[in-house]
C-alpha cells in the first residue's frame, strides 16, 4: 500500500541560510520511484513550539515523518525531548547505548563529556538504530498508523542511519534499481516506457539532471528483472551505468581495465573536465595530466595546434578540437587524448558561432572522433554540460574500441 | 520592528527530489542580518488542499509569507487561484499586464499562446511587480498585518522580482552591506565584533562557508557607516572583498588592472583552480592557461620540476610547489604562476604527509611565496578548500606587490 512521507529539518542555521538543507533532498530522492510518496517538507528552528506544531501539522498529511537535526548533546538540541513529550513518553536511560557512547569516546582517546549522557536517553518503548559514525542514534517512535523517525543532522551520519531505516521499510538499496541514461530527453524516455509498460502498475520514477536521466525502479522479483532486461535492450548504448555510478567513474573503470592512460586539452571548459576526472579517488592510475589552453599561444606551443587552423577555421572549430586532442595525447604521452573548444559566453558569440557552441574530440593513435553541440544556459551550465557530454563521448569511444 | 517570514515552495518536482529547492535558501540568505527573521520554510506539491493548509499554518507563525512556483500558464499551476480563493478575492483581468504579456511574445517573434492569458489575471485589489524576464508577475496580497508575496519558481525570474520586493521592504541591496573575510574562524570574528559592538543593537549576521565568513549588516546611516569603517581597520588584510564578489573575481580584477597574466600548475586540485578562474566571464584577458600535472612525468617534462626534488622531498613538498609555480610561469610565458601539490585522499596519506596536506605557491619573476595547510574533509572538500586558499594567497601577493 502507498504511504505518505513528510520531512522536517530542524536547525536555526538552516533558516538563516547558513547551512543549505541537503538532507531533505537526499531523503526525497531515496523515495523516488517507491511506494512511499513525499508530500511535505519543512525547515524550522530549534524551538519546542515550532517542532510540536509542525510535527502535528505533518502527521495530519503523512503516515511517516522524518526529522533531522537537534539530537546533539547541547542545550539547544531539543528535538528528542520535544517529540517524546508530544507522544507523552518519558525519556529513559539505555544502558547499552550509554556503554556504546562511552566506547565511542574511548576509541577517540578521550573521556565522554558529561553532556553526552543525554544522548543515551531513549523515549519509553521506542526503537533505535545505533550510529556507527557518531553518538546520536536514530530513533523510531510510533504505532502502526503513524511513525516518526528522528535522525541526526550531520549529513554522513544521517545518510548511514537512513539506509538502515530504508532497509527496515524494505526500500533499501537492494530493492532499488537505477538505470542511468545520457543523450535522450526525459519526454522521449517517458514515451518509450509508456508504450512498453502500458497500464501495468510499476513503481518507477524519472529523475532528470544535467548528467542525464535516471530511471528508478522499486521492488525486486522476476517481473522487475524482466522489465529491466527489456530496458537494457531498448536504450542500449544510451545507458552509461546502473546504480549510483557517475560518468567520470564509468570512464575511469574502463580506462583502468584496458590499461589506457588519459590526457585532456581544455579550452572553454577551463579545467572542469580535469576536475571531474580527478574527483574520482584512484584516478592517478590512468589520468596523466591536462592542459587548459585558453590562449591561442598555448594551443600552438604546448599542444602543437596549427597556426593555419586557428587562422582559417578559428579556435572554435572541428579542426582545432581534433588537433588539440591529438596534441595533448602526444605532448603528455598517453593512449587517449580528449579536448573541448567552444564559446561559454555570455560574450563572444557570433551568428555563425553562437554562445554555447562547443567542439569536442576523442583521439587515440588510430582515430579521432569529433562532435559539436550547442548547449543552452549560463556560462557554468555550458561548461558543465559540455564536460559531461565529452566524458560520454569518451565512454562510447572506449566501449567500441577493441 | 522585527518581522517574521515564512517561505513556501510549491511544485511536485521539488518533493520528488527532481529539482533542488535553491529558491528558499536564496530568499533566506537575503534576510540574514536584517530585521526580518525567517521562521518557517516548507516545500509542498501542486495541490490546492496542501497550499491552503500550509499557507494557513505559515500565516499563524509569520507576518510575511513568500510562495514560489505554480504561477505558470498550465493546468497544474494553481498557486494564484488557490491563494486568491483563500483570501476570498476574485481574479480580474489586468489589461496593462495583458498588453505586456502580448508584447513579450512579440519580442520573441511569436504570437501569445491562449493559455498565457491566465497570467494577466490578478487577485482583486492586489499589487503586482512586472517580470522583465518572463510572463509571470510577482503578486502581493494582504493587509497591514499579514502579507503574502507570490513569486514564480524559475530562479532567475524569482531573484529579479525578489529584489523589487526587498527594495519595497527597504532591505534591497542598497541597505545591505557585506564584508567578506578569509582566513579567520567564525568564532574569532564573533568575539572581536562582540567586544567592539557590545550591547548596541545592530542588525548583523555571520554567514560562514568554505569561502570564508561574511559579515552582513542591515541598514544605512552614519552609525553603520562608522561601524563598517572600524571593521575595515579591524580585519584589514583578511577582508578580500565587499558585497557579492567572489575571490576569483577579486584576483581577476587586480590582474586586469595591473595588466598581469596568470598561469596555473595543479596537482591535487586537478583542474579546479583553473575551473574557478575561468568561471569569470572575461578571464581570457589575463588567464593564459594551466597544466594539471598529475603524473610526475608531466611535472618534470612540462613544468621542468627537478627529478632530484621529486626523489628527495617527494611530489608533495615545498620545493616541488615552488618549482611548479616557477615552471608553469616560464612554460606559458606569464607574469605570475601559481601551484598546488597535496594529498586529496582518501588514500595516499602517511604519518608525515597526512591526507589534506597541501603545499601552495605563488611566483613572479622576482619572488615566490610558498605555504602549506592541512585541510579537513572529503576529497572534494580538500580540493575546494585548497583552491580557495591559493586564490587568496594570490590576492595578497598581488596587493603587496608593486
Amino acid at each position: 500500500m502507498d504511504k505518505r512521507v513528510a520531512i522536517i529539518c530542524i536547525g536555526n542555521e538552516i533558516l538563516a541560510g547558513k547551512t543549505i538543507d541537503t538532507n531533505s533532498v537526499y531523503i526525497s530522492r531515496k523515495f523516488a520511484g517507491t511506494n512511499y510518496k513525499v508530500v511535505f517538507k519543512a525547515q524550522i528552528g530549534d524551538s519546542a513550539d515550532e517542532i510540536r506544531n509542525t510535527l502535528n501539522f505533518a502527521l495530519k498529511m503523512a503516515d511517516i515523518v522524518f526529522t533531522t537535526g537537534g539530537l546533539g548533546p547541547t542545550f539547544d538540541d531539543i528535538t528528542k525531548k520535544t517529540i517524546a513529550d508530544y507522544f507523552g513518553l518519558k525519556l529513559i536511560l539505555d544502558e547499552n547505548l550509554l556503554g556504546k557512547t562511552k566506547a565511542f569516546f574511548q576509541r577517540m582517546g578521550v573521556g565522554m563529556p558529561e553532556s553526552n549522557i543525554s544522548q543515551a536517553f531513549i523515549p519509553e518503548g521506542a526503537e533505535y538504530f545505533e550510529n556507527p559514525l557518531g553518538t546520536a542514534p536514530a530513533i523510531k517512535i510510533g504505532n502502526k498508523e503513524k511513525t516518526v523517525f528522528l535522525l541526526p543532522g550531520v549529513p554522513r551520519e544521517m545518510e548511514t542511519l537512513l539506509e538502515y531505516i530504508l532497509r527496515s521499510l524494505e526500500i533499501g538499496k537492494e530493492n532499488i534499481k537505477t538505470i542511468r541514461i545520457f543523450g535522450m530527453p526525459e519526454s522521449v524516455i517517458q514515451e518509450k516506457l509508456d508504450n512498453y509498460i502500458g497500464r501495468e502498475k510499476i513503481y518507477m520514477a524519472l529523475l532528470p539532471s544535467y548528467r542525464g536521466v535516471d530511471i528508478r525502479f522499486y521492488g525486486g522479483g522476476k517481473r522487475i528483472e524482466k522489465l529491466i532486461n527489456k530496458i537494457r535492450d531498448m536504450f542500449g548504448d544510451n545507458i552509461y551505468g546502473e546504480g549510483d555510478i557517475l560518468i567520470e567513474e564509468v570512464v575511469g573503470r574502463i580506462l583502468r581495465k584496458k590499461k589506457f592512460t588519459l590526457s585532456i586539452a581544455e579550452s572553454c571548459t577551463g579545467g572542469l573536465v580535469s576536475h571531474l576526472i580527478t574527483n574520482v579517488s584512484g584516478s592517478s592510475d590512468y589520468f596523466i595530466g591536462s592542459i587548459t589552453a585558453y590562449h591561442n599561444g598555448v594551443k600552438m606551443n604546448v599542444l602543437s595546434v596549427n597556426e593555419h587552423s586557428l587562422k582559417e577555421d578559428g579556435a572554435v572549430s572541428e579542426v582545432v578540437a581534433r588537433e588539440m586532442a591529438i596534441g595533448v595525447k602526444n605532448a603528455l604521452h598517453t593512449d587517449i587524448g580528449i579536448s573541448t573548444t567552444g564559446i561559454a559566453g555570455p560574450t563572444g558569440g557570433t551568428k555563425e558561432k553562437p554562445v554555447g557552441l562547443v567542439w569536442m574530440a576523442v583521439a587515440d593513435k588510430k582515430k579521432v572522433n569529433v562532435e559539436y553541440k550547442v548547449f543552452s544556459g549560463e556560462r557554468e551550465d555550458i561548461k558543465f554540460k559540455s564536460s559531461i557530454y565529452l566524458l560520454n563521448m569518451l565512454r562510447k569511444f572506449l566501449e567500441v574500441k577493441e
